[in-house]
């Protein structure tokens, strides 16, 4: 893969302690490092340049980091709503600049971000669910269906794209498979939500959104955070290797998605659009 | 455990698959819901209200979540710069309200968070890790020590206080430990940092910082942040069920503290700080 100059595992000398005997020995460990994004945009015919925070991720595929973390938090759409994402100084780089195109409109998502932050959202999530950017309603059709063997496939397949997973144990990987079970792209990172925007970005870069004819497939739990991404991105259908979280579930009903848990070997369970699965 | 009248868990109707025969069964889930945090604090002689945003959390010991995240976040240092915490609105209630002291600098903190989030980090997370806020430099001490038999029986102990996990296998747990081995406190979340951050709450409420004495313990896998939380509370042990990322052996190197990882059984790995196992 590539990793832009950087490498996704670093060894370390450690010592292994086994029934009181200690040796060491070399141990291949998940690179964590800081990525500052920054964003380029166009207000009041004027370029503005904003910074958007450091994340915490492992490096490699940052432009899909940050162009899915862009659609996830309503920023851009698609493709055309982006001039270009770049790292600024040499490699290896810790820092990305995406530059907006004029037409997008920086007013209104700085404001919507603004009020995700601080909105008082009070009793009970359903001012942060009113806050999911929603493309479009599909997620309430019936869409596509998938065999329920098909989810069964996914887990052992996953295990042969993480490479990075079986070496450190320290990596999530989020993947987008077909109905008919075949994954046809994976993205690991020390983040869950980091490697699900990778993931997005990828889409948005291959004009794959909505991902209404496809299965969001984690090594990971679910949360309200990761059911969102998916909304946003106009996918219905989530499958986790994890537990869900209450307002992943409640989440995932109130838009008609597909939710999936706990899927290991012939089981899972549907928390969500079981007539998606036959 | 007190959950200030939200239940920690909640029962869902979901259809279990099992090697292609389906079921309707009731699952526990682990409860998520946002958690609006505001802070109170005194600037030029007046008063003022200022939101933290939001964190998605397992609802029950929100006091400790919100007083451990202002330690984390170099806010307060001990209980003499609080006031009070308390619930906003009838119970139960997503919306907590922590009050400064008036001595606290309110000035100070509001620049600190500022430049962490917008810090021009750069290269290598050197900026993140300068702006760990450290009370002492106690974790280069030696300080305590522990015998390796003590960290192989932590796992198995913390599965017994793990009963929202048990059920549900979608919280994790952040608990501190004597050197002896006896487990002192453990609290459950859907987050990991939010686990770790109700625990330094109640570590603060019950003058236990620094932990310079103890054992922070996790289920999870460790982060640079949460090795950063443990070092902003005078912690200088910190042992996990899961892998380690590079910042967080590079943090723990750099700070002296001890980072073990992979506890499973009589096996696990020192990635810093093998002195102080013995």
């Amino acid at each position: 893969m590539d990793t832009e100059g950087h490498p996704s595992t670093r060894e370390f000398s450690v010592r292994r302690v086994d029934q009181a005997s200690a040796t060491m020995v070399s141990d291949l460990v998940a690179v964590e490092e800081p990525l500052e994004r920054r964003l380029m945009y166009w207000f009041k015919d004027a370029p503005a340049v904003q910074s958007l925070g450091l994340t915490m991720r492992t490096p490699g595929h940052d432009r899909e980091l940050m162009i899915g973390s862009l659609l996830a938090e309503g920023i851009l759409r698609d493709r055309s709503d982006l001039i270009e994402v770049r790292h600024l100084g040499a490699p290896p780089s810790n820092e990305i600049l995406a530059e907006l195109a004029k037409h997008v409109d920086a007013e209104g998502w700085r404001l919507a971000r603004a009020s995700y932050v601080n909105s008082s959202c009070g009793v009970c999530g359903k001012r942060s669910l009113d806050s999911i950017v929603r493309p479009s309603n599909q997620a309430s059709q019936p869409g596509v269906t998938v065999d329920s063997r098909v989810l069964s496939t996914l887990p052992g397949d996953l295990v042969r794209f993480q490479s990075a997973f079986s070496k450190t144990g320290g990596l999530h990987a989020a993947a987008l498979a077909s109905t008919s079970g075949d994954i046809l792209q994976v993205f690991e990172d020390v983040g869950r939500h980091n490697a699900l925007d990778k993931l997005l970005g990828w889409c948005v870069l291959n004009d794959r959104v909505p991902l209404d004819r496809n299965i969001v497939f984690l090594s990971s739990r679910s949360s309200f955070e990761l059911v969102q991404k998916v909304l946003v991105a106009g996918g219905n259908m989530i499958a986790t290797v994890g537990a869900p979280s209450s307002l992943a579930i409640e989440t995932a009903r109130a838009y008609g998605i597909t939710l999936v848990g706990f899927v290991r070997g012939d089981r899972f369970n549907i928390y969500s659009g079981e007539w998606r699965i036959h």
